[in-house]
């Protein structure tokens, strides 16, 4: 059986930026270390007046599909994954197809095109479909585009405001993959709840504090549920561990609950138990409360101790880099973590080929899945082809008046004429409507 | 390699009823034909107040789940198409996990939940997923139960208001499956359209006669697109073929479309020369458009044959009978059209393991999907057990006045609160809010 797994990724960021501590902090009369160090977020990206779902999805697809000299024929999926859709039929996938049939010769026709909702966790569900569509033999020897993309916008004074973002990942999955091979493996924790979600609104309802109880309860019964078909895991079986990060404050505490689950009755407990003690059993305990207290103690004691940290700095702080300067994309953000963890080797120029990566996917409401990856030889080739950090030093640096007049202009119940703040140059743009109200794109030289 | 395909399907109506030619066309001073005969509709489905997508849904599947005696830990993936969402973040899937969790014993926690969004062929890609995740062996030796649910309303005044229909279909993707086996081969046919869409919109934006149109060009595609990776189909080598239903008199166009297809080069073809001639051939002809006016002239004569009109009261006409009397059901009506073809031929006590159907899904936006399925061994038993037509039976049969307050009371925009017109006994209702905007639901006793 080949390989399959994700063959080449491109990252399109949104052409704005908001800085949180110099423009929104002080806006907000707020201390800005709540966002460097409560967050840990530095800016966000903004979509520009003519950038939506479709033109950045549409963008990182082009420029996937011209650097691996890809032809309409070449696809016989694409799936985009989004909480962020402007229609309730037509999927997305199909506007992304038409651009990019308005610059490559050929068409998408025999493409089966779709489009998949569980907020942040339908980018991983989709690339899943695609893995499972090459294994099943019904691909012809074609690969799959999963685009995920969305404008993570909250309303104006809500406290997610300051975890807002926008951008798009494109991914290529395919068989004998350039980048990673995927676990045929796959853990869920998965349960009907209202941490967020968008009851026919644009801007999400939160319960913030539920939502990251939410994160980290689904967190450790999909881990759970992953070793049940896997294998036990140790703290070092991985390079990296990528998790969701709607902000990089959020994956501290889903890394430090993955580090106390997977060092227990190792000889790390062992070593550690001198200074600490060892882990809390829930057998020892008369009700689940004293024991989930005794856990949340032993945690407060283990989040200090130089293994833990030593720990930490190797394997999650290196996925958070791309994430403390974009914030939060939804289905896109997991795979930023992925990439950043890449680029991160790549410029410490580590040997990664043959390495384990743990994936962490979370989407409220909620879902998390657990795989692993294994990083193959054509890595470093594909990791030193993204343009991120260019593309983020050009982004333009708004005002907080010229956010709220970005905001308002990608608030779907307001129909304010914003100008643009910066030139499109060699991409797709959103260029007004049809007559049946649908979005019409074009794409500009 | 075991089958893998549908191992058991259940259909849950809306539970009220509108009579088209007797209390539709009256109030609208229009001639009741224009119902039975042009669009082949004598009455549509309806929810009651207390209906929607989640409780038709998980009515469905409660149902599903009682007669095969599953457990939640039986199910490993639950996966909801519909265009008809609510909630643009939490998926339909986790509602509707959370209805059955509270009148089953267990937890879907490790369960995958998505949803899937592409007009009227998500079911069918649904079923596509699942059966690769099969494939993939990822399974865990556990089944995927598939919902396609949908309230397909209109505007009041818009001409596909008479098309309208509201129901659920629930259907378990297993291996070694009692019902139909799934072809691995598949055919698409797939463009950026603008047809049909929802652009921030509960009811539609429709170009009927484009929509028309587009159904036919992706269904030709997807059909020469199947063609190309299974075999050059004959008219008889199918016992129904169940294409999606937007309306009887829609079918009647794909019917005859496929009907020329598949007669080209075979005897039919040669027997039927001496009454309407040959078709045309494109090579005969100096312009496409001089090509495709022959050919519309040949299938006006084509459809007025004896061999024609055999063919579709065979294997056409039957899988029309519960459209006619729901309306369209949006992602569930080519899966209604499909259990309406396999009850008749429980009806005609005809013999079917081993035969094959052909299955024509379309979604506007647009895309056409085609593959073939094998009657199972257990197809009669699963068919025999289907209540549709005590459910059809007992609909409430609505006045005029009373449709124009049902309308109302399922319109996103207005806030009016109408009695229900039914008893809830036995199944799941919507009960209200929550604190988040969140819809709220119960199981009535």
């Amino acid at each position: 059986m080949s390989a399959v797994g994700i063959d080449a990724i491109e990252i399109w960021t949104g052409k704005l930026e908001l800085d949180l501590p110099n423009t929104f902090a002080p806006a907000k009369n707020e201390d800005p270390e709540k966002y460097t160090k409560g967050l840990g977020l530095q800016t966000s990206s903004f979509p520009d007046t003519y950038e939506d779902i479709v033109t950045m999805g549409a963008n990182a697809a082009k420029r996937l599909m011209d650097r691996k000299d890809l032809m309409p024929d070449d696809i016989g999926r694409i799936d985009v994954a989004t909480e962020s859709a402007f229609d309730n039929s037509k999927p997305v996938s199909t506007y992304i197809a038409g651009c990019l049939e308005r610059v490559h010769d050929g068409d998408f026709h025999h493409a089966n095109k779709g489009e998949r909702k569980f907020a942040c966790v339908s980018g991983t569900q989709s690339i899943d479909d695609a893995y499972n569509w090459i294994r099943a033999g019904r691909h012809r020897g074609r690969s799959a585009l999963v685009i995920a993309t969305d404008t993570a916008l909250y309303a104006r004074g809500d406290p997610g405001e300051a975890t807002q973002g926008a951008g798009a990942v494109a991914m290529l999955i395919s068989e004998d993959p350039s980048l990673v091979e995927l676990s045929n493996e796959q853990g869920y924790g998965s349960a009907d709840e209202t941490d967020f979600l968008k009851p026919n609104q644009q801007f999400p309802s939160v319960d913030g504090k539920r939502s990251m109880q939410v994160y980290l309860a689904r967190m450790r019964e999909a881990v759970e549920d992953f070793e049940s078909v896997a294998w036990d895991m140790q703290p070092e079986d991985f390079a990296y561990i990528p998790f969701h990060t709607p902000f990089p404050g959020m994956v501290r505490k889903a890394g430090l609950l993955g580090y106390r689950h997977t060092i227990r009755d190792t000889e790390v407990e062992d070593e550690l138990a001198e200074q600490i003690g060892r882990q809390p059993r829930e057998a020892e305990y008369d009700d689940w409360e004293a024991y989930e207290e005794a856990i949340r103690a032993y945690m407060d004691q283990l989040k200090d101790t130089d293994e833990y940290l030593d720990w930490y700095d190797r394997v999650i702080e290196p996925t958070l880099d791309i994430s403390r300067r974009v914030g939060n994309w939804y289905t896109g953000s997991v795979h930023v973590a992925r990439a950043s963890a890449l680029k991160h080797a790549l410029e410490t120029d580590r040997s990664l080929a043959g390495e384990k990566l743990l994936i962490g996917s979370y989407g409220s409401g909620a879902q998390a899945e657990i795989h692993a990856e294994t990083v193959q030889d054509g890595w470093r080739e594909e990791i030193e082809a993204l343009s991120i950090d260019e593309q983020l030093e050009r982004r333009y640096d708004i005002s907080y008046e010229e956010y709220e007049k970005v905001h308002d202009a990608h608030n779907h119940d307001m129909d304010r004429e914003v100008e643009e703040f910066t030139q499109p140059e060699g991409e797709f743009v959103h260029a007004g409507w049809g007559r049946m109200n649908e979005r019409k794109y074009e794409y500009v030289e």
